[in-house]
């Protein structure tokens, strides 16, 4: 038994749209996690989010196991009512994080042993320990198993090895998860860009069993095009009944491609960091609000989107707001960019549901590639 | 003919409670005004502002003038649309924050020469530019008079000299100010901690009559006994009818205690800026967030506040963001302040209309000085 239902409304071509029953909620896909990293979206407060359309959001096991700690997010009541976030909620399984400390942290068959960031003190991260943090102490609605990422670029024997590595361990985290009633375990795709490879690493995943499947190793400087060939190999091996999450990715038109190849839930940084740095997220790409161009631009972000930080203020205020350096500047374009990519999935699933997914796909491209942002 | 009228509904002793009405609505006295230095106040959105219960805002003449610019913020509609704040507001002179760039400014009989902190250009304000900035171009509904701020301590002789130079800029920011219908222009008096100086400094203000008067040069390191006995010297010199500012201050108790010595107004950037350096106030002095007793402390701040930062969000949450350094650490804490520092102002005014101030007064002294914060 698996603890969602998974129901698929429509397709159109490869794409998909449908909703993950969870007991906190529906997760309507192709779904956009906001990342609340340290159990907060930055900048944002929790009822933004939840208002801006977002029906999941993501929290990591890394940042949370150093701080506050596991033990005392759960002793808080878990991490949905330490945070106020009352929806469905996905940790990672800090296997990534961990993996980016090159030189602080040492892999074995048993995990990673590795020392803090913040205080040096030294951390084991095993299949069990992530599962343990993740289901049991944080209380995610959704655990990822534990997983090497490959680097990119890695030889194919190198990429081989640590595909099997990722699949010991997904296997290793099914078994400390076990049976759970309202809680989700998926595992992790991986195999670097050999199709061959994410073939085999779906398939063992797939026989392993799990809610749902993940692909990973995107978004590690392999580039677009390379991205979408690795989707093209990966989803047609996945069970057409299951959700598939695409890991850390990415731009509007990375989702836009990828949901055109049949992935249903993404996760990224992007839109509130941008927002930190002075960008608003567009159907025509990024746009810098520091720029002179808007020093006296009375228009509003973007009037279409139902967000106050899109709709309400002038281009002109936030402007000066980034140049003064105001935490008002990250507040706002994080709720804008927020609000954005939450109503640029929900028009590509009104567009899947339609069946008109390919011109709406075909009239974002060319959107995007004007950069015409006016 | 005054601008505005101020209606007194009840005294108790020397405090006093009413409104001041203007065009864009009533100031409930006492009032606290939030600081919103560079047409914004810090990690807070105006809503907020609005909600807590502040019903005028300041603003800052010398930030806006050097951005984005004086001008470019009369282009955008003056600073009530461009910040988007519809209440009333009061504007500074200036002079205070260009008093303060030691070094880098000169003054003469005309004004203060100095250089931009920001690009290095060189600016005059004079009172007639001052008065220009924050009527005519920013917009205020309440100007101040341009002065210079006494340094303390100061021997008498420059404290004279010092006083009769503000008295001078006073009558020529009246002449430049004019009658207005809808604008006010508030005197400062100042005198540093010489009553005779103090008196005849008021004296001569209201022979130039303005529609308001501000007590100048204080919160600048004379100390809470000094600065209660400067207001003892000069609130009974002041006109009964007319309302009475303290400016930049201050602590809590050091409002109720110059409520109690007859002030109206109030403004202080403490409550916004304790608040991005992980403190809430309360009534028993300010609190360390940061500090280890919160870590597991499940309260909220002060469930007794009608505000969702202090009242949803538990300490131990706010504790784990202060420590995290997130932007929602200084937005809860900020907002539970300008909340807190509104309910006090409440709560004094409800004081006084019900002949309880001295009560009030006794027993926020008592829990003052315990700092038992619980």
């Amino acid at each position: 038994m698996t603890a969602f239902s998974f129901d698929i409304a429509a397709t159109d071509g490869a794409a998909r749209t449908g909703a993950l029953r969870t007991t906190r909620g529906d997760i309507r896909t192709p779904a956009f996690m906001p990342v609340g990293t340290a159990g907060t979206v930055k900048a944002l407060y929790m009822d933004q989010v939840r208002e801006a359309g977002a029906d999941i959001i993501l929290g990591n096991t890394y940042h949370l196991m150093l701080r506050p700690g596991a033990e005392r997010v759960k002793k808080l009541g878990g991490l949905h009512a330490f945070s106020r976030w009352s929806g469905p909620m996905l940790t990672d399984s800090g296997g990534f994080q961990v993996w980016s400390l090159a030189g602080l942290r040492k892999m074995t068959e048993e995990g990673v042993q590795f020392a803090s960031h913040i205080d040096g003190s030294r951390h084991m991260l095993s299949p069990e320990r992530s599962i343990e943090i993740q289901a049991d102490l944080l209380g995610a609605d959704i655990s990822m198993q534990l997983d090497e990422c490959t680097p990119f670029p890695c030889e194919k024997e190198a990429a081989r090895a640590s595909m099997e590595l990722s699949l010991r361990w997904g296997k290793r985290s099914k078994e400390a998860f076990g049976e759970r009633e309202t809680q989700n375990l998926f595992g992790i795709v991986q195999g670097s860009v050999y199709p061959d490879l994410r073939r085999e690493s779906a398939e063992r995943l797939i026989e392993t069993g799990f809610d749902g499947y993940a692909v990973g190793g995107l978004a590690v400087g392999e580039g677009f095009e390379m991205m979408c060939s690795v989707l093209e190999s990966v989803v047609p091996h996945l069970p057409a009944d299951r959700p598939r999450y695409l890991m850390g990715v990415g731009k509007p038109i990375d989702l836009v491609e990828a949901v055109a190849r049949g992935i249903d839930m993404f996760d990224c940084v992007m839109p509130t960091r941008s927002g930190r740095h002075g960008q608003a997220w567009s159907d025509y790409g990024p746009v810098n609000l520091k720029a002179a161009r808007f020093a006296e631009d009375a228009a509003p972000l973007d009037a279409s989107l139902d967000c106050p930080a899109s709709r309400d203020y002038s281009r002109a205020y936030i402007h000066h707001l980034v140049r003064a350096g105001e935490y008002l500047a990250a507040m706002l374009l994080s709720w804008h960019n927020i609000a954005y990519y939450q109503s640029l999935m929900a028009r590509m699933r009104a567009a899947i549901a339609d069946g008109r997914f390919e011109d709406f796909r075909r009239e974002f491209n060319a959107r995007w590639d004007s950069g015409a942002f006016e």
